[in-house]
């Protein structure tokens, strides 16, 4: 594991580090955010994953989190949102390829090789934070934006016991019916629809839910409503009476401006179970 | 004026408008942050200068200054550091032409018939912004980060009565004895050095002096310190006997995960004097 960067950051310290994943067999790049608290001994971790054609860096420098966290004394984790590099396969569409992994193991053609985002955000990437920085196991939490609300969501269902609490800023609610999943579904899965349940938060919700609380904010102004589904997810909510909380924020739209603002709310979400 | 943007922001308005500007002959971008306050009349105003590179932009998605604004009603101002465009002379280093204006009116060959970013701030955009926006010209505050800060420090001192308080991020403090400075002010200004001084904040502290607080934060591991020179201004403003808050932030460096853990800070500072 390589340091690229550690800055003083709200009495901690944001580093950037990049380590040769097995995974996804290529370098990745992650941020991680420890507060001051982590001198201390060992911190909850929130893990905030990040939309299309984001990096490991959009989250860290735009969404504010910093301040909550370090007050909250949580750590924050951003990674990357796919393989990247020139051995990596890409596509000239923005929601596909690299900046584009939709938090899956791909089984097809070209993307097999790489394009193994589940387990490296599941997998890989923890063993690696655990063993090298002051984390607690036991505390974890997992938020993220848009594909990344879609990738914390499915997790959060489908790893039963070892997220907290999960909550999410407008993410992608039902790939399986929409633009935003179908294609990057069929790509990476293949033609046969009935892998891609798995993937898919409002097919999850209905079918196993999730063991603790849930926080949604979506934008009543987002640009991408019809791609994202909210009323998929919040039906499935409402139908498996799911302990959640499903905000329509007036006015607000898909940006980091809507991000930040309620990016309090949420670290304030996770801190009640990591820390309460 | 035109409207580039507007996103919903902390229950306010995160804008971004281009206008055909006269002092600098070409179009100018800059972001303004009108709080949920501005509807109900007008507010008071915090004018933030960037840094070398910088675009209006850079403190508007990196500062996280929106949160605390939007707390205590004030709006945020953010103009860009320098006139752009295909017609406009530049340079290949970073810290000459095109994002380095360094805050003055260009006497100089290639640059004086647009670089005029002094009269641009000072005069021409706060016309702009006090007749089209919901703004109280009289409660108005200023800060900036590093060629920001410099440029927030000498309008300060220099309008007098203009700002009610001011405030920098790792402000370049005596650009006249520094190469942050005399490469700048010679290509701008010419060889005399004596046309400098009017660009100097320890030399205006010197001389004049700010009525009114002031607040100066620099992290102890800037890795630009000796460019910047911050003991150039902390002995000025004892020597002036100067009412000032002068810090020096362990472990601090010069990038915006500095700027913006204090920035709560300073918004509060001056939130005291504009709404006190």
């Amino acid at each position: 594991m390589e340091t690229k960067s550690e800055n003083a950051c709200f009495g901690g310290v944001q580093g950037v580090y990049t380590h040769t994943a097995t995974s996804t067999s290529c370098d990745m790049t992650f941020g991680l955010f420890l507060p001051p608290q982590a001198k201390d001994g060992d911190v909850p971790v929130l893990w905030y994953l990040s939309g299309l054609t984001c990096t490991h860096e959009n989250a860290m420098t735009k969404a504010g989190a910093q301040a909550w966290a370090a007050e909250a004394g949580i750590a924050l984790v951003f990674p990357d949102t796919s393989p990247r590099g020139e051995g990596v396969a890409d596509d000239d569409a923005y929601d596909l390829g690299q900046g584009a992994g939709f938090y899956v193991n791909a089984t097809q053609a070209p993307w097999d090789p790489h394009f193994r985002m589940w387990d490296y955000i599941t997998d890989e990437l923890p063993q690696l934070l655990f063993g090298e920085f002051p984390l607690d196991p036991d505390r974890q939490g997992i938020t993220g934006h848009s594909m990344g609300g879609h990738g914390a969501l499915t997790m959060a269902m489908r790893l039963k016991g070892r997220f907290r609490s999960v909550s999410a800023f407008s993410p992608i609610c039902n790939p399986t019916q929409s633009d935003w999943g179908q294609k990057q579904l069929t790509a990476y899965l293949g033609e046969d629809s009935g892998q891609w349940a798995a993937h898919d938060a409002s097919l999850l919700m209905a079918e196993t839910g999730f063991d603790g609380p849930m926080l949604i904010d979506t934008g009543t102004k987002d640009q991408f409503l019809d791609l994202l589904k909210p009323e998929a997810l919040a039906s499935a909510i409402a139908t498996k009476r799911q302990q959640a909380v499903f905000r329509m924020q007036p006015g607000y739209d898909h940006s980091y401006f809507f991000v930040s603002t309620f990016m309090a709310d949420h670290v304030a979400f996770h801190a009640e179970e990591l820390l309460g």
